[in-house]
């Protein structure tokens, strides 16, 4: 159904990698859709190797899912957005892979989100999932807050309010802090007591203190002032960078990742009402970037 | 020299098992000082066996110190203090142990130290060294506050001032925090400046940030307001821990760990003022614990 015109022109990749899955999306030289397809994890931080597997993964399903053998291939321009690529040891090392495509171009995954959420424009993004970061994409010209990881980085984050609660719990349990029910809500979640609950969450990744998050809010929705407090926290802290990035002056500020919906009810009035729907998903803020940057170099989007 | 009456009595050993070195004493039933020794970590957390062969071989070391061969270690009644034994998991692996002495008693590393700070007496103990931590010990009752370890507990120790520093300067990099020559400082201190900064700390352990708390007291020295709060807070929180540990009525308290004297002088005057100094090392108060487990078993001191 998908053979059409499609057998000589240009095709556009958007890949979209990210820590737990990787999503690729097939458009034609005309922005046709054509196939998409899901594949496993694609961090450079966490593993080179794996990353550009899971980015061949997703290209394969995607070929797949728009009819298409792996010949194609060389007809892929790729625009590729991945997590860590602003630190210039990552760009050199995914630039130097011997991809199988016409063309690879690499963004951040911050980037192409903000790509995607406008449609390809100008804008703002603040993201508010297991980590926390803002940026904005003006003019050519980029600014990022935060993005800088745990446990040090991503204030208001689930990781963050997950961090939080646990160290309000400890307080507690010594005496030294308020009470609160996140005690009795954290044991119930980790299934232990006491104790026991450090060796629980000992050494563990950030989206392990990000699983807390939920109880937080369920915690503040009850009237638990230490919950509500660490919410009031991470939200001014978030509030602060849509006003930092307003300062770019985007067009439009989309709100992201899994805790926004949760998060956005704590943000400063006037800081809420001011943001917009995300248009588009990552991977087609992916595309709009290969095209981008395949027009720059003058080989016209559609020939 | 030491191949006196001590051929058939009983030795009394105190090791102090920490996470970088592993301190043996050995002593006569009559307390005359025998022999030292110093060998690797002692950490259960870390390496179960490795804390085991550092036992052993600071323990030989004792021996040889004090002139005596291994058989002696059948005449050994051993108090080993080391951390994590509070928790049943890591209590029950260690006495486990197949040990080569005559008798083992196990205790915490904070038991110990406190025992030893106080000549064996009761009394109480804050620690503020790369963790931190309250321990007291009146009457058989022992009273704990904080030891949750890194990154949710250990306020007001090494590794907490270092974080909340990084947090700082990550926070006034993106101009969401007020500016603070901590920047310069730890850009110095890592030979790094900007994003590189975050790779040399990502995924660290509790030790490595420590390693950034003589910046933030030479920050505060030199007018700095963000590490001057950043060890008030530390500050407040140590000496709420003091509070709580007198109202167990300990007769002393004493302040343990490298940190203790640079912090000190941010303490609240009353608080700082009831300090006392240490009287003995850890090991002597693992000695101190061993005599007093073998003679609540009917077996006396010196027979």
């Amino acid at each position: 159904m998908a053979e059409k015109n499609i057998s000589s022109d240009i095709l556009f990749l958007g890949i979209d990698g990210g820590g737990s899955k990787s999503r690729a999306t097939l458009v034609t030289a005309n922005d046709e859709f054509l196939g998409t397809g899901v594949a496993g994890p694609a961090n450079p931080f966490q593993d080179m190797e794996q990353a550009f597997n899971s980015v061949l993964d997703a290209t394969h399903l995607a070929l797949k899912d728009a009819g298409l053998n792996n010949d194609a291939m060389q007809r892929i321009v790729a625009g590729i957005g991945l997590a860590g690529v602003n630190l210039p040891r990552f760009y050199q090392k995914v630039s130097q892979w011997q991809h199988p495509f016409k063309r690879m171009f690499l963004a951040t995954d911050l980037h192409i989100a903000c790509l995607g959420a406008h449609a390809g424009q100008d804008g703002a993004v603040i993201v508010a999932g297991t980590g926390s970061c803002g940026y904005s994409y003006v003019n050519g010209q980029s600014l990022t807050c935060g993005a800088h990881g745990f446990p040090f980085g991503d204030k208001g984050s689930g990781a963050w309010i997950g961090l939080e609660a646990f160290k309000a719990v400890l307080l507690a349990s010594d005496g030294l802090g308020p009470a609160t029910s996140l005690e009795e809500r954290i044991a119930d979640f980790l299934q232990v007591r006491g104790l026991s609950m450090i060796e629980k969450m000992a050494g563990t990744a950030s989206n392990h203190y990000a699983k807390l998050a939920p109880l937080v809010f369920a915690a503040a929705a009850d009237g638990d002032a230490v919950a509500s407090e660490i919410l009031e926290d991470g939200a001014a802290y978030l509030s602060a960078v849509c006003n930092k990035l307003w300062q770019s002056k985007p067009p439009r500020m989309s709100l992201l990742g899994g805790l926004g919906q949760y998060i956005v009810p704590w943000f400063d009035a006037d800081i809420a009402e001011r943001l917009s729907p995300a248009l588009q998903q990552p991977e087609y803020g992916a595309i709009c970037f290969a095209q981008r940057e395949w027009e720059a170099m003058g080989k016209p989007q559609a020939g």
